[in-house]
């Protein structure tokens, strides 16, 4: 190759990701100018503390606090501080200088997507986030890319680990929800707060990402359905295990109804999946995306949910793409117009569903709780009465009913006319089947 | 959108996947224009005989039998003819005329790749070939793009869909070899000249591309060590299973040394894989492909492994992205140069063996075998005898012996000793265990 042109490559933020991808950039230089045609120069890397302590040893004299004055002549600027302030300042800032982004910050994105994206197709620059959804599984780029002729019908997909890790040693291991979540915040799988993961903010903003890229359409983190995991007690992931079943928290990305009827439901809760589901086996941390679409079918995409290094993989496969574009001399590819599909509330999805109801022993119950189901309009697919022991130890009747694929504001109609009834003692669970 | 373009696309064949192709660029060209900014006209339709019948009904007007003619003017080249010639010269009529190519042919990557990634580097064009491997599964992309700021250190994966139907009927249902492949060819999932996927060439083919690509070296399939399935047999399967173990058809793509020493080995045949690997429960006609990186760890993707419209889906994403450069206005970012590391012989891999011997019941045959081992330094993990009926209705001692790692030209020495040894009636099997 020859003329290899110097690209100025800014780093804001050095922990455990960004410290991997300063690294990477450095020890990898001249393999990184074989596949680019460009010399990527690592100018500097913006901190808040220079002397805070980090994963890897990094070179003293890249460090500095003065990100504006970073970002200023830089051809790429890769955002892995995090938060929404000041990354979203310096990623405008960065953008109306001229420079391709490359971040992974997926808060940002779930909340300020548009704005961001609208300001890198003004001057013609580009915004990638691979790092932001799945860690190291490239699940952006086929979504932008390889299946941009195509039309994603449904994803949904495990994305977030340390909910997956909490679920899987509760279903492998029997553990109690209260054990699993302190030995994965032992083991450094939760969040500083770790309500972003078990309550299902981290996996709800991935979710927006996706359906906003799969449906071309400005979905935020308000416009998802989101329940963690907090609910999901032991004796539900047993109750699934016996059944076949497994709880897995889900993202499920999705269109509904046809033409001019036509909408998007984006949500994140915790599902029945069967154990024959490709989903059924991804272990611990890991995460695996389906992705069904018109003419392909059914895809999945599996790997590494997080961890610094893998999702280093990612940021430097989207830092290789801007080099190369820039080299290339082409503007901007934005984001492609948005379809700008109505997302409609969670009552509108369609789905089975399995309610666990815990009733009066008397003559008659069953009876009122078939009635419920009949007059709300939601058939019956499978229904079991068992004797179990409550907490105070006393033996009651325990029914769990497997509807048909329902209506979702049907089935709530329901519920909540059978807690308010006489027989129903409590309304111990309600999961939506996925994955059929 | 102001100012969309027209871009004029020229599509060569018109077969399974050509005319699916042909069908979704004139249903979807709205929504085509929405997500390139530019007006994808279908300008003709090259065939061997316009009379000829086809899956999708095709507009009559667009047939023409003059490919050459058909691609003059024309900014996108999509290639479906399959074959060397004439699809190989009229690619590069294409490129010489500043089109970007578009192309399923994995025959012809596999042989000519890089006369034709040469000549799109000279004029600055682009050629996409993701339908050339794995159908609708997003995998080029991923390799070029994604994981190009990683280290790829070992592909391997099940890439014919056909060859895994046989072996899946097999396993599952307990068919003989003849008997799966009769219902395999009726079912239509056989090519018509059915060596190409039994004998494991197209899998080759796929492994070359994919080795090129990771490894960034031009490996051809004459660099590709080939063994089919012809040699399965029933009982080797029904052993595998006893084992918990499970056969596939495999291409491994991997680095074998490090620094100068370094080079790569690139190889399809059956192996034994655990049942517990995920690679074990592809079914059917599908594929997977894992992908163990040096940072982004071990991915998987899946999906469809042939099929027209699902194989039309990764055509389809290849023209949005041409026709988006087009827009664009940037020249071709040609293949990354080649690193041209060597290609290494198939007696350079290490792996571990499963070997199936037929002795002479007598005393000293274990021993004698177990020296034969010892003697070409490949040591023992696991020996199994047992008394089996050969063919004609004799008993018979059956040796099963699992090695610890070993280089494969060590373990090939010590069979063709013992194929020659008197204690050894017949070497029954040797198969490579991998995914370990």
């Amino acid at each position: 190759m020859i003329d290899h042109r110097t690209l100025r490559v800014a780093l804001l933020g050095a922990g455990s990701v960004g410290s991997q991808v300063a690294n990477l950039l450095i020890e990898r230089a001249d393999e990184l100018e074989e596949r680019t045609g460009a010399r990527l120069e690592l100018s500097g890397i913006a901190v808040r503390d220079v002397d805070a302590p980090r994963d890897v040893e990094l070179p003293r004299e890249l460090l500095t606090t003065d990100a504006s004055q970073l970002i200023l002549g830089s051809d790429i600027v890769i955002e892995l501080m995090g938060g929404i302030e000041p990354a979203r300042t310096l990623i405008l800032e960065a953008l109306n200088s001229g420079a391709d982004v490359v971040t992974g910050n997926k808060a940002l994105l779930a909340t300020h997507g548009a704005e961001i994206f609208d300001a890198a197709d003004q001057v013609g620059a580009s915004v990638s986030y691979e790092a932001a959804v799945a860690g190291a599984i490239p699940i952006i780029r086929p979504l932008k890319d390889s299946l941009a002729g195509d039309r994603v019908k449904r994803i949904f997909g495990i994305v977030n680990g340390s909910t997956n890790y909490i679920l899987d040693r509760m279903d492998r291991d029997g553990l109690s929800a209260d054990e699993a979540m302190s030995i994965a915040a032992e083991l450094g799988y939760l969040e500083a707060d770790p309500t972003l993961d078990v309550e299902g903010y981290d996996a709800a903003q991935k979710a927006a990402i996706l359906a906003s890229l799969a449906f071309h359409t400005t979905v935020s983190i308000d416009d998802v359905h989101r329940e963690g995991i907090t609910s999901v007690t032991g004796e539900m992931v047993e109750s699934a295990r016996r059944a076949g079943l497994v709880i897995k928290l889900l993202a499920v990305c999705e269109r509904l109804g046809e033409g001019d009827d036509e909408s998007i439901s984006v949500r994140v809760y915790p599902a029945l999946i069967s154990r024959e589901h490709p989903l059924a086996s991804v272990r611990g941390g890991n995460n695996a995306v389906f992705v069904e679409a018109e003419a392909a079918g059914d895809l999945m995409f599996y790997g590494a949910g997080a961890g610094g290094i893998q999702t280093a993989s990612a940021v430097m496969g989207d830092v290789v793409s801007a080099a190369r574009r820039h080299i290339a001399g082409g503007v901007g590819v934005g984001e492609s117009p948005r379809g700008d599909l109505p997302v409609a509330p969670i009552g509108a999805i369609v789905t089975r569903y399995q309610i666990r109801l815990e009733v009066s022993d008397e003559p008659g119950a069953l009876e009122a709780i078939a009635r419920a189901f009949s007059a709300g309009g939601v058939s019956l697919a499978t229904v079991e009465q068992t004797t179990i022991e409550t907490d105070d130890g006393a033996p009651t009747a325990q029914i769990v009913i497997g509807t048909h694929r329902a209506h979702e504001e049907d089935l709530s109609d329901i519920v909540a006319a059978l807690a308010a009834s006489e027989v129903v003692e409590r309304v111990a669970s309600v999961l939506r089947v996925e994955g059929e």
